[in-house]
């Protein structure tokens, strides 16, 4: 019945080792059938080499396992919120890919600094504020969604033209229109954040223009768009 | 009637992924036929993976497609205001390879800092200036060969003996004698950009003593050149 | 006889070059079988490539070769002494990864930073002392077990909640419940090494939140552990 | 008449893209027949993919090429002034390998910091001084030669303690027993060059204890070592 969510949510996920974005069990993608009302998305601490289709996870709105033998990801009720919250995003990842993790526990924004941000992400990505106590001791990977939403609806971001956020002390996550499309995100995401360190230790004040920022990201997103095959 | 120029153009492009210059579909190699007054070139946001001979784009030098059946490079018009003010290049190629875009971003010339920089380029890398508003909304990728152009000839900087620019907030360009010459100087340049990075941080004013320049320049290239086999 | 344990112990040290934690004949991992009083580890100076189930040596608590044709690995007098001093731990493994071995050579703590490393380790990993002259001159492998064993000791850290150190001056050993698992805290070990350096160059002052360090050590570890299939 | 030291070359030359210490044609290895007054060495050029063992060139101690058909290494004057004054090597080799190139850039000396160093390299490995114009427009690669024997003899350290040098602005050279155990050194040379260049920014003023340096290079070299199999 979910066989056809299952094999991209799978085949999403096994390109989180083939691009290097991953450790052992580390990671995890999800995608959204919004018309059936579940998400399918990789089990809890199972290695990448062996995983089979079944593997995968079906998972209600309310976090209730629909199909499968094993647990969801412990990371499972971030991603319900963010597909609660941002309603044109079909795919979820997280990773602690090695960049990308350095800018999120130096608990600072990853600053737009050239074309290569620009072409996939339309200005700076948020580091999340820290979570309080209480949201770390009540249902944390519920709050880690909501302060992530929080970023977002107080800077007025749209998450499809920043489709990654990082989380302050801990790692990020990425989303785009599928399983794949979130892991194409996750794996810019990790370059940018390598790019971005080393160009901040040479020239610590450097911005990208904002018009090179906009000229890069609308060829590429929007009506206007000219680059690839259309 | 172009296979022979189109299969010189797909093995360049083959190039990049190979030596891990490029993501996904990023980055785009050309060759010039100046006797037929066409250039081959990288159709735009086509995987490399699985990238076919009649993939590849014939243009002509006012930019129209003469035979394919995908849109060329985006960054075609760059390629052609290149070709038309460097009269001895045959070769072309654009990345965002990781350590030469640092240098882009941070928006500094890459330093002739070694003999590993003199075999190839002689002298510093050129950063060019920031293009305008006007440039950036206007004809951009064309304005972004124009501006290579001015710096290579308000500098008095030779193209042959430099084969590289990077673009100020943007990433690199380097050419040669053809495509593949042209992937070779920009595999160098990835590697003399990254060892520049570490130097300077190590001897922030260290410069390559001019004459070990010359050196290693001039036993590699010009009529008194005496490495490899002659 | 020990035909189970050395095989334990040869995959364990294949892991090595594998996770890229080891050059040539470097690094040796150990695992104990308590009830009979041995130690399988790995003979010194030999190559992984070739290495057969019956180079593996095993060596009795008082450092005697009871089986094998090979010298056991130089180290092995500290594997033995960690061996006595923390009888929780099953397996032991010793390399030079570079990231680990930097923050060993600079002679500081790996600060615990972030989320990844609070999966792992439940706070600073320690970086021991210095030997003196004497230790270094005497039973130098032999006094390199009790520095260490010194340092978790005097700071009162369960080496089972942090199961890693730093020797100063050095490099890292890590332990585990086995020898896989040994190896599988190294590789943890080489990878927060690596990102702990990034980010102390973006953010000097950082920190791990504790109660974050708390939740995500917790999550995986001990009675209410929730992370993974159980 | 030469076909096994040939072999040995051949064999030690393709070392070096499998430990990645070259890019292209970079790079060469060389070693030397004392009793014939021969010495085999690369190539000058050549790329290693499809070298085969006819490549290889056989050259006398006065430059003369003996036996081979295309052009040996244009650092082969190097090679020969370092057999002349270094009596007991055997092997020669000569990379562009990142790390080390970098503090060659740098003009600094390799900082002994860590029992990784010991375990190879008795003290800091030295930089030289920069050659002279006259050294740089006269017999450049000879004088390459003579300026690394000058830093060695005037710094009275011992080429076999000691087995890499790096020129000034240029790049490393490493010698050993033979041509496999001079890459074998210069595999080494590349890990702790890289090791170094990160614990100097994490610790600038860190040096490795002298009498660690000490037990560590006894403990593999000379009468009394015990590392390995005897």
């Amino acid at each position: 019945m979910y066989q056809e969510l299952k094999q991209r949510v799978l085949q999403a996920n096994l390109m989180l080792p083939k691009y290097k974005l991953v450790t052992f069990t580390w990671g995890n993608v999800s995608e959204i059938d919004r018309d059936r009302g579940v998400i399918a998305i990789k089990p809890s601490g199972v290695e990448y080499e062996n995983m089979q289709i079944d593997d995968i996870v079906i998972v209600n709105l309310q976090g209730e396992t629909i199909e499968g033998y094993l647990n969801p990801s412990s990371d499972t009720a971030t991603h319900l919120e963010l597909y609660k919250a941002f309603p044109n995003i079909g795919g979820i990842v997280h990773t602690h890919s090695r960049s990308a993790t350095i800018w999120a526990q130096a608990g600072i924004d990853i600053p737009a600094l050239g074309t290569t941000h620009a072409d996939y992400f339309y200005g700076d990505i948020p580091c999340t504020r820290k979570l309080t106590h209480q949201e770390i001791s009540g249902e944390y990977e519920r709050n880690t969604g909501l302060v992530i939403i929080e970023e977002f609806h107080q800077r007025k971001v749209d998450p499809q033209a920043i489709p990654s956020v990082i989380v302050a002390g801990h790692a990020p996550f990425s989303w785009g229109k599928n399983a794949v499309d979130a892991v194409h995100n996750a794996v810019v995401l990790e370059e940018i954040s390598a790019m971005a360190l080393a160009t901040r230790s040479l020239n610590s004040g450097i911005k990208i223009q904002p018009e090179l920022s906009d000229k890069h990201y609308l060829r590429k997103h929007g009506e206007h768009a000219y680059y690839g095959q259309r």
